[in-house]
Parts: structure tokens; C-alpha cells; sequence
């Protein structure tokens, strides 16, 4: 089944302390839409300038991604964005955010998009993710991403997104931001009352916790010799994890932690490169490898005491 | 089998976000064997002061806990620590550290105790370590814990600790310290390039990996609606760990992952109360709900893509 990608498209800008990228493709539709590209059909909703370079809109092609809901602004500036990561590859600065088109963004689902039953709202104002919901026709699966600045700013539209959306992601800082909350375990139960099915708490090299009413799945973050840059392993993730729910077509619980197995995987991927480089030129026995060293990473035997 | 325990024997006085205690009883060397001591049993070899409340002592023996071990010298004072949490419960002041009979502790391990096939290195300087391996006559598994400290002042000794153990503790942080790594993945592999076959990196709240030469396990920590007191968590993990093994006598990977369930799960407890409270009171029933908690979180059928 094909899945809908909403979110930005961008232009990175980035420092680590293993070197530096300018203007690279990016964008949390994009690092998204690739990832998820791996597994299932994909039809990608964003906003580029007129300078957003064509070599771009080839690679996103040549993978596959429907790009009829992109919407190229005429004279506009696609959105960029600068960082740079510490020594502590887990802290960053934001060195520049140049909104351009994305600021005026208001994302129209072409009529095939609308009618697709797996929607990821990457991290983008909730009023417009809100906007997008209206716009789908048939939902089988919506999974949200957001950001501190929304819950900073557009809390009221966040809440009632939540109420609208069937799973939701969440960095821990910004879930016990939101929640008001000391605990993960509070902040999650926080989010599953607003009526989402699950909340997904992302913790970057500490993994991930997938909470739900009956409990809670976790899986760890394959420990690498070494992170190149971090950008856009949550949306890498979100899309390995959407793509293969896409695929397998099932919401059991069984397919929930298949599927968070699997976007850890590709998020490995993802950080140890630059950019998209690393996801874009993934190799599937090397995807099956990472799965397979997961999968063996959390099994035990039943413990009897 | 039975298991050896040499480490500290304290008064603890905390104060963290939820209230405080008063020179409690504390001591890497209580927390394990109390721990322990759910599987197997446990003699304890440390040193107090004539100051030691008898109560201590009575709590310890009426968990079976031998104390043939356990050195009083006349007239001196107790081992005491003073410690203050902050806010975020993760981040901990040491207020004050008074050494007492500590400072010239020269374990002497008795007969019987040094003839047990289990041996737990809590943490305490590395010399000391080396001389109770030198009196030990059959290890079968030894377990070594350590800290920062050591690692600045003693690195000598503690290498030559690490090339005579099974399996090495540390927290995340000492262990990127000792390897001088940035990434746990890196800081592991140099601990087992020391010989130890096992290297279990402690996270906290983010649960804890243990590396071998074939790969890792990942134990996610219990999420709790609220930590109390975090002191002695470790040290709980650790006895549970090797009480586990103890009780079970196998060294297989198999055992080994259990083993690190069975320290998660009661470190869980230990986190919720001040001191050894809640452990010295632990119900089996309780202790058996939260290892299924986390044997299903860890849950994941096969992913084939």
C-alpha cells in the first residue's frame, strides 16, 4: 500500500566534527520519503524554490517518489537550514533557518495523494498538518512528527492533531516538554490521552520506546564506531517504520515492533553519512544484515526465577 | 553456588527531589548482596566501624547474608557518604566523603569465602581488587565494577583487574573515559581488548548493553513513572546479575542475557524507594511481574523484508 510524505524539503548546511556539507539535499519529506521507498510507494507533498537544483528532483525520481504534490514556487527560494554539531555529536546548534517558499507553504494533496492510506506528517506547523488531514480521504494509518517551536507556540493546534492522529513521535525532550512531565513513562501516557493509539518516544543513540495502552516495546540503537552526522535519522526512521507497515499491510502489535526494528535499521544507516547519501545507496543484504544484528540484540529466552 | 562480595559498607545520607534520608545503610557491597541474595547465597567481606548500627547488622543476617567477612574495627568510624540529586534525577553532587575505617581497608577474605566460585569486585579502589583475586582459589566468574576516580589515579592496577576478570561493569560515561572513545561501541571493544569476555555498559534509565566478541545485548531500564532515588542501582543490577547466574550455574550466552533481565528488573526497584528500603522488602511475585514486563518489551517476532 502507498504512503503519503508531507514535510519539508530542504537545503542542509551542515558541521560535524568528521567535516561538512553545503546545501545538501535534505528535508524531513525527504530523508522520510527515501527511507520509506525501501518497502512501498511513496507520493511525496512539500515546497521548493525555483533554485532547487534539478539534480534533486532526478535523484527523487530515480527512487521512485511521486512528485506530483511538490510544488515548485515560481522566483522562490527553497527552504534552507544551517547546523552545526558539537564535539557531543548528540548536541547541536542551528546556525541559520531560511524559510523562503516554505513560509507561505500551504500543502495541497493532489486528488491520488488524498486517497492513500498510510500518511506520515513529518514535523511541520500542526495548522498545516491539520490542513492535510482534511484533505485525506481515507486514512488507514496517520503517524505525526513535531517539533519544540510547536509546542512553544501552536500548542492548541498540536492537541487537536494529536486527538486526529493514530500514532505520534516525539524526541524525549520534547515529550516531557509537552507533558509537563519528569518521567518518559508519564510524558507517554500523557500523549496516549489525548486518543492516539501509540506514542513512539525517540531517544537518538539510546534508541526508542514504543508505548501503547497494554505496554510498551524497546529497542536499542545499534551502537556504531562512529556518527558523521545525525540530520535526519528521526525522519529516516519514521519512513523505514511507516514503509514497513505499508508493506506488510497489518496494525498488529507484532507488525508495530517489526516495523520500529526496521526504521532503527535504516536510521543507522543514515548517520553514518552525510545527508541522504547513505539511505540513498543502501544495498538491501546490508539492510537485512542490520535487522538481523537488532533482532539478535533483544532476544532472551523466558526468564524463569 | 554461592557468590563472594567485597565492596563498601556505608552510611548514606541522600537528598534528592522526593526527600531525603539520614546516614542510611548503603555500600555497593549492601546494595549487591541484598540484591544477590533473591538467588544465592551471598558472604560479604568489608570493614565498618564500631559506629555501625546494630540494626544494620541484624537486617543483613536476617537476610542470610554471611558476615564472617565483615571486619569492625574498634573505635572507628563507618564509611559515610553524602550525596544530593538534582532536579533531573540523572545528575548527582557528592556533598561529602568521609573515608573512616575505609581509608586503610585491606579486604581479608575468610577461608570458606575464598573457595566461592562467584565473585563480585564492587567498587572500590583497584589494588584492593587485585588482593582479593590474589586470596580467591576457584573463581569460576568474576565480576568487576569500578568508577571515574580509578580510572584517573589507579589506571595501573585497574588494567591489570580488567585482564584477570570475566566481565567488567562501567557506566556509560567512565567507560568512554577509559577507552578515551567517543562512541560506546569503541569504548566496549577496548575493554574486551583487555581479555574480560564480557563488557556491560550501565545507562541508567536507558537500561544497559553487554558486549562480547560476538556481538550485543540491549536491556532497556524499566520506564517508572517516578525515580525516587537512584542511588545503588548499579550495584542492585550487579547483584541481581550474578545471583542469577549463580543460582542458575550456567554461563551461557542464554543465561547471561537473563541474567541482565534479572538486574534491570531489580534495579527497578531499588530506584523507587531511598537506600535498600525497597529491595530488602521485594516480594517474589513483584519481582517476577516486571522480568515479564520486560521480557515482553524486548519482544519481537523474526523481520523478514
Amino acid at each position: 500500500m502507498s504512503i503519503l510524505m508531507v514535510g519539508s524539503v530542504a537545503l542542509d548546511s551542515v558541521q560535524t566534527p568528521h567535516g561538512s556539507a553545503h546545501e545538501a539535499l535534505g528535508g524531513s519529506a525527504v530523508y522520510a520519503s527515501l527511507s520509506a521507498r525501501q518497502f512501498a510507494p511513496v507520493e511525496l507533498v512539500g515546497v521548493v524554490g525555483q533554485d532547487f537544483p534539478k539534480e534533486h528532483i532526478r535523484l527523487l525520481r530515480r527512487h521512485g517518489i511521486g512528485l506530483d504534490g511538490l510544488e515548485i514556487v515560481n522566483g522562490g527560494r527553497t527552504f534552507r537550514w544551517g547546523g552545526k554539531y558539537l564535539d557531543n555529536i548528540n548536541q547541536r546548534e542551528t546556525l541559520f533557518t531560511e524559510l523562503g517558499v516554505f513560509e507561505n507553504f500551504r500543502p495541497r494533496v493532489p486528488a491520488r495523494a488524498a486517497q492513500l492510506p498510510y500518511v506520515f506528517l513529518a514535523n511541520i506547523d500542526p495548522q498545516l498538518q491539520l490542513r492535510v488531514l482534511d484533505q485525506c480521504r481515507k486514512p488507514r494509518l496517520v503517524l505525526l512528527d513535531t517539533m519544540n517551536l510547536w509546542i512553544d507556540i501552536r500548542r492548541a493546534a498540536l492537541e487537536e492533531a494529536l486527538r486526529r492522529v493514530d500514532i505520534i513521535l516525539m524526541n524525549e525532550e520534547e515529550a516531557l516538554q509537552f507533558a509537563a512531565a519528569t518521567s518518559i513513562e508519564r510524558a507517554a501516557k500523557a500523549l496516549l490521552g489525548f486518543g492516539c493509539k501509540r506514542a513512539i518516544i525517540k531517544k537518538g543513540e539510546h534508541g526508542c520506546l514504543m508505548f501503547s495502552k497494554n505496554g510498551f516495546f524497546a529497542a536499542p540503537a545499534l551502537p556504531l564506531p562512529e556518527v558523521v552526522d545525525p540530520t535526519g535519522a528521526g525522519d529516516t526512521f519514521a519512513g523505514g517504520f511507516i514503509g514497513c507497515l505499508a508493506q506488510s499491510g497489518s496494525l498488529s502489535e507484532a507488525a508495530m515492533r517489526q516495523a520500529v526494528v526496521v526504521g532503527t535499521a535504516l536510521a543507522s544507516f543514515c548517520v553514518e553519512g552525510f545527508g541522504v547519501s547513505q539511505v540513498a545507496r543502501l544495498k538491501r543484504q546490508d539492510l537485512r544484515r542490520r535487522i538481523r544484528q537488532l533482532c539478535s540484540a533483544i532476544s532472551c529466552p523466558p526468564v524463569r526465577i
